[in-house]
């Protein structure tokens, strides 16, 4: 059970978030890397108002943060990659094969995310602004594209390269900023692919330790 | 003079793009980390229409990608990662020193250059949009907290961490896609990191031989 509160690895999440954020929040994407990799790690619970000290820990304020007896770093990329280097399941030690698991975690965040986010923006964040719903047909249209890209490459392969990385598990939690829409649905194999990813074990742990947080400090008067 | 045409590593770039893009595309990046590290690379120029093969190669169909003997990558971020391996003065080896460098490398890519990435999509690519003219002041008032995120961290030293890495060579060129805009120098630390890394030598030549191409195939009619 990698959750234990002796481990010497430490991350940072919040105390509760609302439910479009639940299942989402990047911790997630940490939990589910230390699981694949079996090692253990503590969460350091955060409110959304986080102690001033903070920020010289994470610049722009967000969660995760990581720490263990050798390094403390953030960004959820780094902190993911850190890990492929302890253990080979999650980041192939060849020059080749790692790079191309790199360079998929830096296209989920770089190439993919943006694109993605936009879509998150109008729908969640600004759903009655005027500018929200004039842009959302091309931002759709420009996501849609992306989407398409990385459909395109996977064909009918299970992982965009030749076995499971941690540029699946970024690009995998990447697709999930979609959930609330039909746009993964519409490419079936980039569907099953984001499915796969969600069936493994670890990722079912990673994520029901996040929603177990957020279900056990429930404001008072917070619908579920 | 790393520009040389035997060189074993290939990189692509575009063989011109319009002024607004010049001195921003993306082999820049690649360029400049080889230059710091004294690599001799050979450029592959590819027009706007790419080779229908290209794709396979690079599944959004950007520039640049990345060859020499061992590997064949995309993404900046992986890319000037992987030369950074090669060269300590890009990337220390230590794992703190190491981590906190491509920490900083994603946190350019993911948490600052998408917010910088809005002003450029309304100002450059949908000045007469409506949505954008709307937009306009929420997306520059996000820039303004992501810079004042990165000034804060940086207050009065040189570089991001206790010495210039990748994670300031991406940072940097990713302050440059606000180059039309006054919103880097509202932040004079800001603003002076920006400079000190533009007056890198290696910098210097990396922006001088990707606007020499631009110059020698400028095309007929267009404006220089």
């Amino acid at each position: 059970m990698p959750v234990n509160p002796h481990a010497a690895i430490e991350i940072s999440a919040f105390r509760w978030v609302p439910d479009f954020a639940a299942g989402l929040v990047r911790d997630l994407r940490v939990r589910w890397a230390l699981e694949e990799a079996g090692l253990d790690y503590r969460v350091r619970l955060l409110g959304q108002e986080k102690p001033p000290e903070y920020v010289r820990e994470q610049p722009f304020e967000q969660v995760p943060t990581y720490r263990d007896e050798a390094v403390q770093i953030f960004e959820t990329g780094a902190i993911v990659q850190y890990l492929g280097e302890k253990d080979e399941r999650l980041l192939p030690s060849d020059p080749q094969g790692r790079f191309r698991a790199i360079q998929w975690t830096y296209a989920a965040l770089n190439s993919v995310e943006p694109a993605l986010q936009q879509i998150v923006l109008v729908d969640i964040f600004y759903p009655n602004e005027e500018w929200a719903k004039l842009r959302r047909p091309g931002a759709e249209e420009f996501a849609r594209l992306k989407l398409k890209r990385v459909s395109d490459w996977l064909g009918d392969k299970p992982w965009l390269e030749d076995r499971f990385t941690i540029g699946d598990l970024i690009m995998i939690t990447v697709l999930r900023n979609l959930r609330h829409t039909n746009l993964v649905a519409e490419l079936p194999n980039l569907q099953a692919y984001q499915a796969r990813g969600e069936a493994r074990p670890a990722f079912q742990r990673a994520l029901a330790d996040q929603l177990a947080v957020f279900a056990e400090n429930q404001p008072q008067g917070e619908a579920a």
